[in-house]
């Protein structure tokens, strides 16, 4: 069987949208041998995420991650079945997983790039180890716990941008398991609303698109908003912000509506708003998961286990196909998932 | 009996130190009836410390506090004794506390801004509820538990700067306690060095007015600093930071070393300081305790109960006299004080 692979094509212009044409995709080598060390890998799932757009720039990257080169493999969050090992932490048939995944049907990793996860943890939804049981559920969870200052008993109402998206379906149903009494969602579709209302408990939700976010929100959150999990940052943003309560707090865990113009990571903010952060005494601390990695492991158990009692949703959007892996990105740029986007490159 | 207070006679010069003179002593005249909702008071203890500094200034304060205005009565953190309550809350005789006690020798304030205490949490020595089982208690427990990432077992090297003081006494303990394997502290004279070595445990001390930090660190710390609870800022923070592994965590708790300068807070880096924290993915937030109320009561229960068994010491720098209070406050911004510098103000 041919093996396949998805290489950088082009970067998108400066301040530009990413395009699926960014992808192409063409036949892959796999060395003959494996070298000590290394682990030959069969891909299930590969994923897509917003911070993703970053590395298709050429000089920034992110502050963690180096810019995807052109005409080189692509890579990011994977998860697969072993096939064959020289590394003794893995044997065939592991299940494992790595942020370093190469976008290919097969691949050879090194082991230390690996990690071995149990897929009972997930009753055999390996896919969630890319969403609700992997670095977007820890993003979620930490950023909640680490940022929001959420404490069970004050009444506190919690807001969500990107609320439909991977990191946001969860972060409002973890603000309510963590003890706030309130969750409202914002998102872009009527549908989706409706999903964060009728399947993930929010308490209510507001198409941005559509809708008046002012005066939706001074309706849903009469009190005003004490924490506020934000995944997109741009005006979403300072309009929530405006509407904060003295001492709140802003979990700064993304700005996707920024990610396709030429600033830095965070995006500097309009000088009202900073003005209500000031004068409200309102936290806003950026946010990022990669330093919390002596919290990773509870926080896998603690989601699993939530996952596994039903009490925490799983919405994930599903493609098939490693060539479909450009459109999924610009979908999901594009806001066409709910819940989590995945790719499903082998069964 | 007489009762006095202190006011503010004048303001430092921009960029300037605080002199004893910058506060008078003069008679106070309480109220002849207590209005309800009053509540009044017996000073015990009144707290000086670095971020008074900052309310000194006309214009700035700090984010929190306003500043001092002249020839009015300084506040800050007290504790003493109700004499008289026309608030349901206290009666004659309760301990409380308040972050905007006024420097008086009783005073009369109402009864939302105390806390009413119990001194068996400090067996009866009622000023540790200005340092270990107070504000700067709280400051270190907080500041090491949100921002410095301990992780038992794993071998961390922590580095505590202004370690003789108030807070840094605390942190570098309760770094130890929360699974540091080795903590380090850096001050301003030998006698305090052998104060951190013999008394507190410290693994080892630099005299950073005698010796060579950069040179003593790379003897103490050969494996590198992973965590830095910074009290000072400016040069000894640059000379820190340049020796801090890759991951690493600043707790940005203080920047006593620029307080006199008119910077904004926290005060800019050096470009080459930068440089290291982002491509080491050093994390440096900024600490302020009163972000983390929910927080506090858990705290101050840890604090006292680590007090009560032994394991958390405390240092106290005393004073007597109300009249001294501009004394102490010098004294204190010029490293006079060995841990929490204390007035007493009556027995």
């Amino acid at each position: 069987m041919l093996d396949y692979q998805v290489v950088l094509n082009s970067r998108p212009r400066k301040n530009g949208e990413p395009v699926p044409e960014n992808f192409r995709v063409e036949e892959a080598c796999l060395p003959a041998d494996l070298n000590p060390g290394h682990v030959q890998v069969r891909t299930l799932y590969l994923s897509v995420d917003p911070y993703m757009r970053c590395r298709m720039n050429e000089d920034t990257g992110t502050d963690y991650l180096s810019p995807w080169q052109l005409s080189e493999v692509v890579e990011g969050g994977g998860v697969g079945i072993v096939e064959d090992s020289r590394h003794d932490s893995f044997t065939e048939g592991d299940t494992v997983a790595s942020f370093s995944w190469p976008w290919q049907t097969q691949a050879v990793l090194e082991g230390k790039l690996l990690q071995k996860l149990d897929p009972q943890l997930v009753d055999g939804r390996h896919s969630y180890f890319l969403g609700a049981v992997g670095m977007p559920g820890l993003t979620a969870l930490l950023g909640v716990r680490e940022k929001g200052h959420v404490t069970p008993g004050a009444n506190q109402t919690m807001v969500v941008s990107g609320a439909a998206g991977a990191c946001g379906s969860l972060a409002g149903q973890i603000g309510r398991l963590d003890g706030c009494s309130k969750v409202v969602g914002i998102c872009g579709s009527d549908e989706k609303c409706h999903v964060l209302v009728s399947d993930l408990g929010f308490n209510s939700a507001i198409n941005y698109k559509r809708q008046d976010v002012a005066a939706r929100l001074r309706e849903s959150c009469p009190t005003g908003v004490d924490v506020y999990f934000d995944n997109v940052g741009g005006s979403i943003s300072d309009t929530v912000i405006a509407q904060m309560t003295e001492g709140g707090h802003v979990i700064l865990c993304g700005q996707i509506s920024q990610y396709n113009k030429d600033v830095p990571y965070p995006p500097p903010l309009p000088a009202s708003t900073q003005e209500v952060l000031h004068t409200k005494h309102i936290t806003r601390e950026r946010f990022t998961v990669l330093n919390y990695t002596e919290k990773h492991e509870a926080g896998l158990l603690q989601l699993s286990q939530w996952v596994r009692e039903g009490k925490l949703k799983v919405l994930e959007t599903v493609v098939k196909g490693l060539d479909n892996m450009g459109v999924a990105f610009h979908s999901m740029m594009k806001g066409g998932n709910v819940g989590k986007q995945i790719v499903q490159v082998s069964e």
